[in-house]
């Protein structure tokens, strides 16, 4: 059994707990939360609850340690300080500050001679896998990401911030017209409002604003003003009721020409439809858990991303299995 | 710069030819035939041409060898004895006989410290490394896999011989009802029949019993009698116009299930819509050729498959750049 500890115990930590309960080779041990630990109560039997600080006296307990913090603060200060001493696996998904945090986490992971597996989830995750995998195939050609339909965390947390407001959700959608034309492999060049539409559904105090409140909303800097938005005004039993869900997906489009001539077209598409967008990160993130403690047993370390993990060391079948049966 | 060779020069070694000029680390250095050397002209300047019996003799012009022969009799040959000599890859794609061929090629690539990676295209390959991954991620659910639609060419080849054929193309069609059902996350259990249908497009001898033809095809033990299959007769004419190309494609399809109740359902789609099947093939196989090529540079060797090589081997790019650009 791989023994894995959860270093947080937010949406991400609550869905690896339950996605180890669907792999038979693998358990939960203990849980780490900066909080007081009498107040954490997990869902899976016999597991303790932990304060950070004691972390180290639990070594033996833990094969793999799962990173569960957020990237904006959490994950930078923690993951390559917990990588010195664990094999680990986080979600870091600031895409334009990878490369200073897997240089972090790989110096510290060598250092302690661990695996340390960066960016797990679907994008980065899985998404990247398609990229890379689209684009080394059809060197000629182009890559699309849309996202969504989903809720977007950080969209819904920059409407709750505007005076007036009570709570939000906001929903970014892929443009079907869009991803018509991407599929058609004519490669078309797609202005952001082009690839993705918002939709914001508002909860607001008794007597607000609500034309200032749109306003303020449509025109918002780097969330909203580059996209069509639209913004409807609804109840908190609404919300509640229609829109509590984490819901969200994507595409990974590669579409490229091969032949003498260029003259043959090919059409790669990947989609997500997922009804737990924290869920799903989880479940790929305990798939690589898995690479990171056979890798680290075959005496590898150092910081990886997906890029780096050959796809057996995902899987629970053996190589013999694998081949049989999905190959 | 990677020097390729081909063993054969068919459709799948004409598609590598072309692929290679998409890759500026490639270039095609020589095509080895069973044929008189002298009668096979290729595309690519510069390139010679030899006889197969020759092609130890040129061991130092070759970095990988691409084996581009059938998988009924040539690959289970050939593939075990050039790997004791040379990287090679070949795109075997019988399933049943994958163990046996992986364990053939493994003794001899380790004896002579090659890579050879075996089965690679789309399926098997790209299809298989999405079924692995998706059974990874999503432990609780089901994987299907559609073909089409495309043109079988053992399916066409089994029309041909039947007596007052002249020429045939048979398309495998997936059924929509049954792909919905599966994007539905319901993971149906479903029968050959409901996955796939079958289309004939047949030209026959002046005189021929189209009654009998159709008859035999629709009968036709292993190959048509599990499908509801249509036959369309058609002129020689219209056959070459409508139907000279040889597309393909298909979809692997991942439902399941996540959370304490498993109450949230999340579907995986991977699809190919490809003008060329044999072109398409040959550009997965060059992305594996690179990736031979660096695992043995590496000091690795022996049997491989496409669940064995970490993405990054296949691509062009730095690991510093896959991070910076892709992930």
């Amino acid at each position: 059994m791989i023994k894995i500890g959860l270093y947080g115990y937010g949406n991400i930590a609550k869905g690896v707990e339950c996605a180890i309960m669907q792999n038979e080779d693998m358990c939960l041990t203990s849980v780490f939360t900066r909080r007081d630990p009498s107040t954490v109560k997990v869902m899976t039997e016999g597991v303790s609850v932990y304060h950070t600080d004691d972390i180290l006296n639990h070594k033996d307990e833990i094969d793999v340690l799962v990173m569960c913090g957020g990237s904006a603060t959490d994950l930078p200060e923690q993951t390559p300080k917990m990588a010195e001493h664990f094999n680990v696996v986080d979600s870091f998904d600031t895409h334009k500050r990878i490369p200073e945090h897997f240089s972090n986490v790989d110096e510290k992971a060598k250092k302690g001679n661990k695996v340390a597996i960066i960016s797990v989830g679907w994008d980065p995750g899985m998404f990247s896998l398609l990229r890379l995998y689209g684009g080394a195939i059809l060197p000629e050609g182009a890559d699309y990401t849309f996202w969504g339909k989903g809720v977007s965390q950080g969209h819904s947390d920059a409407i709750r911030r505007i005076d007036g407001v009570i709570d939000a959700r906001q929903y970014t959608i892929p443009v079907d017209s869009a991803l018509e034309a991407v599929r058609s492999g004519s490669q078309p060049q797609l202005t952001t409002r082009q690839k993705h539409t918002r939709e914001c559904f508002v909860v607001v105090e008794e007597g607000a604003d609500k034309e200032r409140i749109e306003r303020e909303i449509v025109t918002m800097k780097n969330y909203f003003d580059e996209y069509d938005t639209t913004v409807n005004f609804i109840s908190m039993e609404e919300l509640q009721k229609n829109h509590s869900g984490i819901p969200h997906g994507g595409f990974v489009i590669r579409t490229g020409k091969t032949g003498k001539n260029k003259e043959n077209n090919h059409v790669i598409e990947y989609s997500l439809k997922l009804d737990s967008n924290p869920e799903f990160t989880s479940s790929v993130i305990v798939a690589y858990a898995r690479a990171a403690y056979r890798l680290n047993k075959e005496g590898d370390n150092g910081c990886k991303t997906v890029f780096d993990i050959a796809p057996k060391y995902l899987s629970v079948k053996s190589n013999e299995e694998l081949r049989a049966s999905l190959l």
